[in-house]
């Protein structure tokens, strides 16, 4: 017989550690699952928004927000989720490793994951020249010609980590002007290495063994090929918790997860925060993340209390 | 003629200072006045649970802030608005020293101010042994013997770190078990030097030049004098905008603004965030007042790209 712990935090992005700490210190006894500590944030190359903590890499972000949790006594279970069930108010957790661990509240913070752009050429080029974090594959394109493709702030943010490296970065967005902080978009017009390709699409990957050039759909403003050693995909995120479909929580027309005010869903017992969810008016920063996950702390505090 | 600005955040604590931040990266040209950088965040001894940055002072975690806020070019001035109007969609704002600016939109991000006991011997003693700020006056007691009254995270803030410095600390609170978070009770419980007097009101402060004991009140469960040379007061805070009183802004049932989840008021123009607002389901953090700050931040950029 496993024994029911109060509460499971799925997730070691910003939401999940936040989550800890705060949870840490109402004293709620709780375990933490999370694959990769620092969550999307690990594969940032540069944060430096959120307040106190400036230009840091990803990689010591991480390492100091797991170095916070750690402290209080909790250890970052490095493993994934692979389903929820609930049963007589008990949530009964399968691990990757097939064990299931039974809690009574959970906490889902699991964030997003990158999209794709869905082409056929995409998939055959991956690993090959094909890539979805600059921070993790830029160091392999030193001196050479990439592509990234998108206009958020991650597009910004690797168009701008590669220009430190590469030779030449083309970004290629399908709109007129980039959706990311002004503040990027500046330090793209002014960086030399980078070449904005507007009101383009990519229609095909294409090389021998490798990428060797992308060719822009000619049906769009910009069409033309372009020779190229790398692109980078950075084309947005999706929510993701296929891990708990058999919770039917209510979700908004995004994919994301519907909270309330103190990060509870529509399931007793289980609560969410950061990216996965819908609130801090759709703002998905580490900063409105770590927010969720220490009001969702507070709000199983108080849950757990009332038995 | 006064040029009419695009933002004026009103506050320099952790709200305010990072709605700066996001407003600098947004490109949004504002000014910030603030008479104490960090605000309250000045005054506390010890912050512990802001992730990512474990175990600072409240001193050290201003100035990371106000440095991250100065690196894109903001000043922060140290100066209090006296009165604001609304004058043909531009508000004027009074400085104390009775210069007029104006700006289309206003961030209120003045938190809350700290609540007396209200008692006349209170009044009599300030500062002479009635302090409301242990961060500030504590080193005044080395060796001695002080009170600290309230139960909150605050008045456990305070009596951990003047137990550090004092030779006994009195925690005088009305209910039966404190309402901090229990990390806090625990380390107060294992503390050889602190001693809370539970079921306790302070009916007097008395001495001579300065404070020589506490009366407890005769109608409570404890009813005794207790010799102190000081008394520390964490009874709470209020939220504080009486500045702002001509702009009719909505409030809550306990004073505070009212937001939308963008962090707009009901008056066009106008934001509010962190503790002075009644957002993040009321749980009034370091972290919930910097999400708000960036949350107003970008509606505030989307408000004046709308012209």
């Amino acid at each position: 017989m496993n024994k029911i712990i109060d509460l499971i935090i799925i997730g070691a992005g910003p939401s999940g550690l936040s989550a800890s700490i705060y949870a840490s210190r109402y004293g709620i006894s709780h375990e933490i699952y999370g694959k990769i500590l620092g969550g999307q944030i690990s594969e940032t190359h540069h944060i430096d928004n959120y307040p106190g903590m400036e230009d840091m890499s990803g990689f010591e972000f991480s390492q100091k927000w797991g170095h916070h949790v750690e402290k209080y006594g909790i250890k970052i279970n490095p493993m994934g989720i692979t389903n929820i069930d609930k049963k007589d108010d008990v949530f009964e957790l399968e691990l990757e490793n097939k064990k299931i661990v039974k809690t009574k509240a959970i906490l889902l913070a699991t964030g997003t994951k990158r999209r794709k752009l869905g082409i056929t050429s995409e998939e055959a080029f991956s690993g090959k020249g094909v890539s979805y974090c600059a921070t993790c594959d830029g160091f392999f394109y030193r001196g050479k010609t990439v592509a990234v493709v998108g206009g958020s702030d991650s597009a910004a943010g690797a168009a701008l980590y590669l220009a430190g490296i590469c030779e030449k970065v083309y970004v290629v967005y399908r709109k007129e002007t980039l959706r990311c902080e002004p503040y990027w978009t500046k330090m793209i017009e002014e960086n030399e290495k980078i070449e904005v390709v507007y009101g383009a699409n990519i229609s095909e990957i294409a090389g021998s063994d490798k990428v060797e050039k992308i060719i822009l759909d000619k049906d769009w403003k910009e069409s033309r090929e372009i020779a190229v050693d790398g692109v980078f995909i950075e084309v947005g995120s999706d929510p993701e918790f296929s891990f708990a479909k058999n919770l039917s929580l209510d979700i908004d027309e995004g994919g994301y997860i519907k909270i309330n005010k103190d990060c509870s869903t529509n399931v007793p017992g289980a609560w969410a925060a950061g990216d996965i969810t819908d609130g801090s008016d759709k703002f998905r920063q580490v900063v409105t993340a770590a927010a969720e996950g220490a009001i969702a702390a507070r709000s199983i505090f108080n849950w757990l209390k009332k038995g």
